[in-house]
């Protein structure tokens, strides 16, 4: 049987994630060709079983001879990366005993125990608050288990909760303007089915959240990518995408962007909301990782939500548990107009139904003011620390590496030194043991090779492992000698 | 601004959805046409902000004036349920005030309480099991808040429970085959994203699970009924639709079908799965409520699961603690060929990202052998009860009214009395203080007009004055005099 996978990837489309692959000195074409294609099939971004084009039409889009393609195409299949058909054609594959790369972000759980993933910007749970909530979650459940449990829009008391927090913060907000979600990602595939169309454009920046990215790609939307600045936001760039390209909506990390970190003020906010209303697009605020200031001073002057700066319907705005407490609790929201809310809540039976009700609860304790303040002292103190590890080990092991140090979220966007390429290193990285996400899957069309994204979500010490595996796997690809140092013994999560 | 919905219904499709809405002596065509148009958007199957077709299309694809289209649309507009705008089209509106309807099947929880919910097939918690096994969750709990909570495949002690279950019935299973999902429904929406490409054709049973339907629609899949016979599956039917039609994959309930309760035997089961093996047709099983079976004896003979007669990835299962346990868990999950579970686990991040842990050792400690077995006798007691009562109830107040007594799930599935339309008694029966779901909903272009679904998840005392409000709803619509009962006292859910 054919495999049973609705990927194709164009010949065009290749081209350009191969980017330079044919430099001079890299050896025999044919080779070349093969390693970047390995390449972009073990970094996850040409999923197994995907269609390759015909060999005609990749040797026309290459300006390559077909010869060239054809071995190739030959050597993959030899080394079990291609399995082929007459006259069906030729799909990606792994070769028996492979990890299974994941398509955007995502824990490499699959792999042996001995490699530190740093693919996925997640953390260990605040204890002992997780699981505190979680008793007095359980503790209230009799009060629930007489209902069916479903409850679309969530839990009013969660609504409630969540509304507070965003009153707090400078934008005062019902619990009819709340929904709850499966996480972030649940809430932007629920919003995708409403508001954008097959086709339909969708402004970014670039580079932006790998996964939204995926999801986008999923819900037949364009991404138009706009740069962002080393210290923000584009804004005459903004404007010009806006107005020119007339996206149907724009999907933005304004709160600790990622993964470069960076924190739009609020002249930059109120600009872009007045951009956008003009336009008639409609902003996306991804404020996952709002919580995460590392700044202590900031955090008392942080600037206001997004949609703080509307009055119509212009942003909607995402949230999540899954940074502020615990990637395992799988809980997230919506803040929108109580129309929007209403058509969400009434069309999330197709998707994903309901969120656990056991798990709103918990977040409801976590997110109360006997609670919150302690988590998210705990939470900043945590985070700082294992920051400063990372930077601290990424100017030891990886000295002509650049990046900005940012005042919060869970990330570093950092470039790598000239010869580097982020895919290459993040393939031959598994070989030293480390999990990293390459620049690509951060943008659009294959660009941004030179960046890989270093989360700063693990122990100092194992950080400090990760980063020194890195820089040897980066030193096999330069042929210079890593920078020399003994291995620590760690004990890996 | 222009609403921000995607959708859109064309002239053919509206046409189709309509049905013979021109009866002769129903009044002024534009008063009639007006009213299946409400009735289309009270029963939610033309979503609200939708935009409505011209005015000279819709004439023609109806075969009426234009006249006539205007003349109902102004009608609607004067009613709160269109909106229109010079030069940009008219959507479907909801009055101020005015429920939301819902796309698929979803509890109408921005009702008011006084209002009986029997659209949704989901039950109360079976308690106090549901409690222990969520305390003896949270006892476990700080053996998982090192990790960072993501399992993209879920817990590898959920997936060994869910396989020995597979192991059990007959059907040999390791962990490496299941994947822990959002429920059926994520389980569904995440296997689309990888097996179908839009416009691919599904074949579906006719009636279908609604929510499933929905779910292929935004997929992009095409769907091709086949309809069910009233005692089984018409394996002649299914043979012809797979070699002519060659849908892409089909979805099949086999274990007490939603809606109608049908089980397929073994031989039909047999049939089917060398049916689409020669066709290469992938088999998506739902057995959401296979362990609802109410019949003691059939219990201890049920028949092997789809897959067991399956040698080459032909069948993929889709299982849910939703219906066995309780809705509030949102635990579900595939069982596949390791390499396609590999590959939806790597593409999970973009989706749903992972499942929550205490629900996941929640969920493995239900279906652990000393708690298994009473938790499935306590269920099934109590779905037999209120089964009982429904039919009792169908058949006291509802004497015209024809349905089959199923051997498992949740609904009775109806065919009502001449004259009674699923659609109009579904948006009458609201004022009479109960919902319900229309046939049209669980049927592909508006067909099974004259079914409801009615579900028995309800306690015995609820049901009865549920069916009690329908028949005064079914007598508003025909004329007739509602069989007299005395309204009893009732403490709703």
């Amino acid at each position: 049987m054919p495999p049973s996978s609705r990927a194709a990837v164009g010949a065009t489309q290749l081209d350009r994630a191969l980017g330079d692959w044919q430099r001079p000195g890299a050896g025999p074409a044919y080779r070349t060709l093969a390693g970047g294609l390995r390449t972009l099939v073990l970094d996850g971004r040409v999923p197994v079983e995907t269609r390759l084009p015909a060999e005609r039409e990749l040797s026309a889009a290459l300006g390559v001879s077909r010869t060239t393609v054809a071995a190739a195409y030959e050597l993959l299949r030899t080394e079990g990366f291609l399995s082929s058909r007459r006259g069906a054609g030729s799909w990606t594959a792994l070769p028996i005993g492979r990890a299974m790369p994941v398509a955007g972000i995502s824990p490499h759980a699959a792999g042996s125990g001995d490699v530190i993933d740093l693919g996925i910007a997640a953390m260990a749970a605040p204890e002992p608050w997780l699981s505190r909530a979680m008793a007095a979650a359980v503790a209230e459940l009799p009060a629930w288990t007489s209902t069916h449990g479903d409850f679309p829009a969530g839990l009013t008391v969660l609504r409630q909760a969540v509304a507070d927090r965003y009153t707090a913060r400078g934008l005062p907000t019902g619990p009819e303007q709340i929904m709850i979600t499966t996480g972030a990602s649940g809430a932007f595939s629920l919003l995708m089915r409403q508001v954008l169309n097959p086709a339909e454009r969708a402004a970014v920046e670039s580079p932006s959240f790998a996964n939204a990215l995926q999801a986008l790609r999923y819900a037949g939307g364009r991404a138009v990518p706009v740069p962002l600045l080393d210290d923000g936001w584009d804004l005459e760039a903004w404007a010009r995408t806006l107005r020119d390209a007339a996206p149907r909506l724009a999907y933005l990390i304004p709160d600790f962007h990622n993964p470069t970190g960076l924190l739009m003020s609020e002249d930059e906010r109120r600009a872009l909301v007045a951009a956008a209303r003009s336009t008639g697009t409609l902003l996306v605020s991804d404020e996952t990782t709002v919580d995460l200031c590392l700044d202590p001073e900031l955090a008392a002057r942080m600037p206001r939500p997004l949609a703080a700066f509307d009055h119509g319907g212009t942003v909607v705005t995402l949230g999540s548990a899954g940074k502020t407490f615990w990637g395992g609790l799988r809980i997230g929201w919506i803040r929108a107009t109580p129309e929007l809310i209403r058509r969400l809540a009434g069309d999330r039976a197709s998707l994903d139904v309901s969120s656990p009700v056991v798990e709103q609860l918990a977040v409801r304790h976590l997110l109360a003011p006997d609670m919150l303040p302690e988590v998210l002292a705990h939470q900043r103190d945590r985070v700082r620390t294992q920051r400063d590890a990372l930077v601290e080990a990424v100017q030891e092991f990886l000295p002509g590496w650049t990046f900005r140090i940012p005042q919060g979220g869970l990330s570093l966007w950092v470039r790598t030194a000239a010869g580097v390429s982020g895919s290459a290193l993040a393939t031959t990285a598994e070989r030293h043991g480390v999990w990293v996400g390459s620049g690509p899957r951060f943008g659009v069309d294959g660009v941004l090779e030179r960046f890989v994204r270093l989360p700063y979500a693990l122990p100092p010490e194992v950080t400090r492992e990760a980063v020194r595996r890195l820089a040897a796997a980066a030193a096999s690809l330069t042929g210079a000698p890593p920078v020399p140092t003994p291995a620590p013994e760690v004990t890996l999560l």
